[in-house]
Order: C-alpha cells, then structure tokens, then sequence
C-alpha cells in the first residue's frame, strides 16, 4: 500500500486520509469493500454539513460523554471502518472512559475478526470480540455474536458507522445506544438513544474531552442527561442538511 | 468474483447490482477503488431522489437527447465506473445516436485503458481513447488526453460520473457539455449545459428512447433545446434533495 501524503494545511486533508485509511484497510483485509461504499455515502452527508461538528452533534457529543460516565458497563464497538479510520481515537477514549472496546462486524467470514484484533494489539489494546461465546437475539449477522464479558453484559454501547438492524436489537435488549453516522435518517440513529450526526473522526476527540470533563462533575453529567432532547437534535441536523441544499 | 444473486423484485435490486459491478470492475482492474467511494457518494443522493427519475432529470434528459440528435460530432465519454455500470446502455445510446464512446479516465496508470477497451470488445464495441494523441488543455490528470478523431473534433459530450474539472475545460473549449451526475451541486452539473441529476443507470437508457423519437422529429428537438432552461433544472433538484430531508 501507498504512503499517504498530503499537506496537513490541505483543504481536504482530513476527507483524503479518511479515504487513504479505508483504502489501506481493505488492502489489509481489516475493511470490507461495501465500507468503501459507505464511506463515500458517509462523504456525502459530511460535504452537506460543512465537514465541521455542528452545535447539535456538539450537544449530542456532550450527553454521550455524560452517559459515558454515568455508564456501570460502558463498551465501545469497533467494525472494520472504525478499526482503520479511528484506531487511536477509540483506544483513549476506551482509555479515559473506562470502557473496553469490542470487535463487531457484519461479516466475519475468513479471518477479519484476527486481523481487527492484531491491529489493535499494535497499540498494545485487546479489545473483546475475537472469540465470541454469547449471542444478541434477533440478529442473523456476525453482528449477533458477542463476548459474554464485554457488549452482552454492557448497558452502554457506543456504535458507529453501523447498518441499522443492531441499533434496534441492542435497544430491545434493555442497552442504551450512543450512535455516530453522518445520515440522519438511516435507522441507526432513528433508533439510539443519543444520535451523534457528525463525523467519527471529529466527534471522538470531542468525547474524550467531555468525558474527562465530567469525570469530576458527575453531577453536571446528570443534568446534562437530564436536559438532553435527542429528537430535538435529529430534527436540527435534518434542517443543517436542507440548508446545505439552499442557494 | 462472487457471481451476484438477488432476485430482481427485490426493492433494492438496482442499487444491489450496481454495487456489485463496481466490485467486479475493482476485481478486474478496470474501476479505481476511489471509483466505489464515489459509487457511495451517489448512492446517498440517489436515496434522497426517492432513487427514481424526477420530472427534472426528465426534462433535462429529453433536451439532451435533442442536443445528441442535432450535434455534428456527439461523443459518449466512457470512465472506470460507467464501463461497469452502464456498458450496455451507453453501447446501444452509441448506437442510436450515432455517437462514439472514447475512454477517458482521471488516472490511466498500467494497463487501464486497455482493460476497459477490452472491456467494450467483449460486446464487439471498440471505443475511442486506447492510445490518445490529442490533449484538451487546462487538465493535468490523464483525462486531458484524448483521441484527435473522437473528443477533440466533437461539438457535445456526454460525460457521467466525472470529476469537475473536465467540463470546465470542455465548455472553455466551445464544447457543449451534457453531464449525469447525482450531486447537483458538484462541479460538474454546475458548469454542464445540461445537467442530468439522476441516477445513469435509469438516465441512459431513457435519453436512447428520446434520441429515437427525435430522430424522426428534428424540428421538435430544436423546439425543445431553444425552450430548456438548465439553471431551472439544477434549483429543482436542489429543492428535491432539501425535500427529501423534511420529515
């Protein structure tokens, strides 16, 4: 594979390596070529919302840092895109979170889930999933099978860049559902709990700040919980994107 | 290659389909894997579109095929993705229209050009642009060179799924340019003549049935070319996608 070079002043920077990541992880086999895919749609979504963090993903960020710490099992889960697009962004927030990050793909066919999981133990984090012994009902997917340890047990799971049905199941089973996606009206989001409509590589940073914030102010994160509306948000990242379409 | 089975009255059939040639083009070295990412870019504004030809895009593709009817030298501009996607549909537009396909890729590193010539021969087509001897200048990717019998003499292309620099260096030229492109807002529907915001797959084979009925009709294709209004098109795509985003 290609080194990737690119000015970091680059007006595309950040959108270029993104695409050089998911390229790279393909080569590697960590990536699925249908995430190349999504992740052009996830461009498209991104391009329509100036490719910044707009205040309501901003205030979704802030409630999922707070449930984030509320959490009693908070787990972070990790698919092929997320592997390679925001290794080190998941590994401090697993860090500052206290909360282990889990593999979890559509497809686990061949040895995805190995390779996932010697990718994470170049920066010395093994995260759950290698050998899944538990199953999340409804699901006939890889995504079914979990670590008995880790997402089965979780009562909060951070997903993102996800096809829709997991979000649903995970909420059916009593879980709270953090989602990331940068399309507002795929059922992912239409079913989390705290919808976070902005990119993963920005809105992780992000979190792991808040979360640091509120590890001191448990009390603040409650409130910040209690406040949150996240059908309020859903419907102003509805409106950013008409916006975008408006000349 | 995995050979590709959906049933064809399954709803998401065509977009099924497309994502599987696209992966095959990969597999055949004829598509560029940012060609999928792209792929992903259009499936999202397609899905916004209601993935159906809009009045518009009718109407824009009606006054194209009345440009491809009443131009001297028409030319079909073939790249990575739409020889996979639309081969079939741009040979039998060639073919009604009397207008050459040329090959035209953003990078024809190794043997691209030839495996996409290959490509068309398979269906007893042999495009123009396998060994390019003219440059269209302003560009610096390899879609400046092209064939001095094929897009450097014609007076209207037809380009789809194309990055935005050429069709400004092809209307600075004195060309008429008829861009298909799922973004509206994207360069190329941007600066185009006229600009089809809609999907090729459905766009092609309807612009064929068109130049059929203009054929016949030559005073009515100059009827419908002189009453087009392109800037009207490109606003009500744009209200379209912002529709798509009003829940």
């Amino acid at each position: 594979m290609s080194e990737f070079h690119c000015p970091e002043n680059h007006p595309r920077y950040q959108s270029l390596r993104a695409r050089h990541l998911i390229e790279e992880g393909i080569a590697k086999g960590i990536t699925h070529l249908s995430g190349l895919a999504a992740h052009g749609r996830g461009e498209a979504f991104d391009y329509m919302l100036g490719e910044k963090t707009q205040a309501f993903a901003e205030r979704a960020i802030r409630a999922a840092a707070a449930m984030m710490v509320l959490a009693e099992r908070p787990i972070i889960s990790a698919n092929g895109n997320t592997s390679v697009l925001v290794r080190e962004e998941m590994i401090e927030l697993s860090r500052v979170a206290n909360a282990p990050i889990e593999i979890n793909i559509f497809n686990d066919a061949g040895n995805r889930r190995e390779l996932i999981f010697k990718h994470f133990q170049e920066k010395s984090v093994e995260p759950y999933g290698l050998n899944p012994d538990a199953l999340i009902s409804g699901l006939t997917s890889a995504r079914a099978r979990v670590d008995s340890r880790g997402m089965f047990l979780a009562d909060v799971v951070l997903v993102s860049l996800e096809d829709g049905d997991r979000t649903e199941c995970l909420i059916k089973g009593g879980k709270k559902v953090i989602a990331i996606d940068l399309n507002p009206l795929s059922r992912t989001p239409q079913m989390a709990t705290i919808s976070i409509v902005d990119n993963v590589q920005r809105a992780l940073p992000l979190m792991a700040e808040y979360v640091l914030e509120f590890k001191e102010q448990r009390e603040q994160a409650e409130q910040v919980l209690r406040e949150y509306d996240n059908a309020a948000v859903l419907k102003e990242s509805l409106s950013a994107i008409r916006a975008g379409f408006s000349k």
